[in-house]
C-alpha cells in the first residue's frame, strides 16, 4: 500500500509530483471504450458483466498511465440493487421509475442489493489482480443524498423541485429513504474495499442545490455515518469525499464528516483549497472544460494548480467529471505537465 | 429617499424588520401577469411597451404591499439592443443568434442599444410615478459575464462549453465582447438612474460556472468598472451585486468591486452572511422552491433567516427568482412572517 502514490499522499504525505487521475476518466471520450460500448446491450450491462467493467476500468491506465484506476461503474447500481427500476438511454441520461412516498419505499429491499452487485465486486477482485501494485484502485459510490435526487425526480433533473418538496413536506418519510440509501451505501462501498479497492470516494454530485441545514442534514449527517461505519470495518482505507459546489462549506463538511480527503469542484479558489490542506488531504480542481479546450489556458492552469496546492498533501484531478469531447491527446499532455511541472 | 426602508438598509442601516421583495417578483406565478401576458405577441413585446411593463411592474406591489419595485424587464435587452437577434419562445427560454468571433461581433452595434432601449427607461419613468414614494424602484441588468453566455452560446446552456472555449482560445477577442456589454450595461444603468430608478441590480446569474482566475477577470474586473462609471455619474444610487454561485469568494468580490450590497443565492450559510454584513448590507437568500413548497418548513427558515440576520443590513429576498409554480398565496404568508419575526 505504501508504495502507491496516490495512498501516500492520503496519508498526509506531499509528493514531489501530485498522484494524477481524473473523474470519469473511462469513459466516451476513449476510442476503445466507444468500441468496446458496442458489446453489450445497455450502459448497465456493462457494469454487470465482470469482464467488461474490468477491461473498461484499465483502459485509461494502460494508456495514460494515471496513478489510480476507478472502478467503470454507476451511482445508480446501489438504487438498481435495491429494486428500483434503472435504465439509461444513450445520450439522455439515466430513467428511473420514481421513488415518491412511503408505499413506493416499501416496496424496495436494500438486502438484494449485495447479491445483485455481485459482478460488480467480482470486477474489483479481477482489477486489482490485473493491476500493477504501485497503482491505486479507487471503488465508489453516490452519497445518499445525489443518490436520492435521481430516485425522487426519477432521472437527472434542473430544478430537484420533486425531491426538495418530499424532504420538506415530509422530512420523516424522506429520512427513510436517506437512511436505506447510507446503509446501502455503506454496504455497497465496505464489499468493495473487501474485493480489492485500496480507497472509496463518496460522490455528492449535488450538495451545491442545498441550502445550509438541508447541507447539514442530508449530506454532512449520511456521509458522516458512512465514514464512520467503513472506519469501524476498515479501518486502513481512506475515504475521499466529493460535495460538488458544497462553496465555503466545504471545510466544515470535511471536519464534520470525518472523511480522509475531500474533493475540490472547480469553484474552489487555491487559497480555499490551501487552508483545508491544513486538515485534510484535496484532490482538483481544473475545469473540465479547459482540458477539452486545450491550448496556452490549460497549461497555465496545470501549473498554477499543482504549484499552488505543492505546500501540502495533494492528488491532481478534474472538478468534475471529464467531458465526453475531450481529445485523448489532451489528457496525454495533461498527465505529462501535472508531472512536469512539479 | 431616505423615507425608503430598502433605500436606509442600502445606506447601512438595520432595519426593525428586513425590507422585502422577491426576484421574478413580477411574473409568472401571478394569475394577472398571465392574463396581461396575453395582450401582446412576444414576451419581449411586453418589455418595450411601457403601458404593459409599467402595469406588470407594479402588479406584486400592489397584491403583496412590497418594500420595492423591480422593473418588469429583462437582462436580454441589451444585447437585443446592441443588434444580435434575440427571441423567446414560451417554456423553451431565450434564443439568440450566437455571436461567436470577431466578424460577430463586428456586426453589432452598441450605440443602437439607448435608442433601442427607449420604452424600457420610458417605463421607469412612469413606474417611479406611479408608485408611493415610500417604495424603491430597482434597475437592472445582467453582469456582461452571464449576457455573454446568452450571446455566445444562443440560448441558456448546462455546460457552457462554446462559451468557455471562446474565452480561453481568444482571450483578446472574447475580452472584446465583455468590454462592450460592459459599456453598453454602464449605459442602460446609467439611463435607468435617471429615468427614476432608486438603485441597480447587477444580475450575475451564471457566476458560479467560473473558476477563480476566470470569476476574477470576467466578473470581478467588468462589475468594478460598471460601479465605478455608476458612482462617477450617479453618487447617490446603491448598486447591488448579485454573483450567483460565487461560493467563498463573494466577500472577495464585494470588496473587489466596491458594490453597496451583495445578493446572496440560496446555498450561502448565515454565517458566511454575517461576515459579509460586517463590510456591506445583504440580500437574500431563501430557497425560492421552499416558498413554492410552504408549510413548516418555510415559516422556520423564514424565522432564522430574518433573526439570523437582524444584526446588520439586511433586505429579505430569494436567493434566486421565484418559480411559476409558487402559490401566491404563500408570497403573500411570506410578507407577512418576515414582516411579523422581526
Amino acid at each position: 500500500m505504501t508504495d502507491q502514490s496516490m495512498m501516500r499522499v492520503l496519508a498526509g504525505e506531499p509528493a514531489a509530483a501530485p498522484p494524477v487521475w481524473l473523474m470519469r476518466q473511462a469513459g466516451r471520450y476513449l476510442p476503445e471504450y466507444r468500441q468496446l460500448r458496442q458489446s453489450a446491450e445497455s450502459f448497465l450491462d456493462l457494469c454487470y458483466t465482470p469482464k467488461l467493467a474490468v477491461e473498461i476500468t484499465l483502459q485509461p491506465v494502460r494508456r495514460f498511465d494515471f496513478d489510480a484506476a476507478i472502478l467503470f461503474s454507476d451511482i445508480l447500481v446501489v438504487p438498481d440493487g435495491m429494486g428500483m427500476t434503472v435504465g439509461f438511454e444513450d445520450g439522455h441520461g439515466p430513467v428511473l421509475v420514481p421513488v415518491q412516498d412511503a408505499g413506493d419505499l416499501a416496496a424496495l429491499d436494500p438486502d438484494r442489493a449485495a447479491a445483485h452487485c455481485a459482478p460488480v465486486y467480482e470486477a474489483v477482485s479481477a482489477v486489482r489482480a490485473a493491476l500493477a501494485p504501485e497503482k491505486t484502485l479507487i471503488g465508489f459510490a453516490g452519497g445518499p443524498w445525489t443518490v436520492a435526487t435521481y430516485a425522487v425526480e426519477g432521472g437527472s433533473s434542473r430544478t430537484f423541485e420533486t425531491v426538495k418538496a418530499w424532504m420538506w413536506r415530509d422530512p420523516a418519510g424522506f429520512g427513510r429513504l436517506i437512511d436505506m440509501l447510507t446503509d446501502t451505501t455503506v454496504d455497497h462501498l465496505s464489499r468493495q474495499i473487501e474485493a480489492g479497492a485500496d480507497c472509496v470516494q463518496i460522490f455528492e454530485s449535488w450538495a451545491g442545490v442545498l441550502a445550509e441545514p438541508e447541507f447539514r442534514r442530508y449530506v454532512v449527517g449520511p456521509t458522516r455515518r458512512i465514514v464512520e461505519a467503513l472506519r469501524a470495518r476498515h479501518p486502513a482505507a481512506p475515504v475521499i469525499g466529493f460535495p460538488r459546489g458544497a462553496g465555503s462549506l466545504i471545510g466544515d463538511y470535511a471536519a464534520a464528516t470525518g472523511v480522509t480527503a475531500v474533493g475540490l469542484d472547480t469553484g474552489v479558489p487555491l487559497a480555499q483549497a490551501r487552508a483545508i490542506q491544513k486538515s485534510v488531504p484535496v484532490q482538483g480542481n481544473l475545469d473540465p472544460l479547459l482540458l477539452a479546450a486545450g491550448g496556452a489556458a490549460l497549461e497555465d492552469r496545470v501549473e498554477e494548480i499543482v504549484s499552488g496546492l505543492a505546500g501540502g498533501p495533494h492528488i491532481f484531478n478534474l472538478g468534475h467529471g471529464i467531458v465526453p469531447q475531450t481529445p485523448p491527446d489532451h489528457v496525454a499532455e495533461l498527465v505529462a505537465a501535472v508531472r512536469g511541472a512539479a
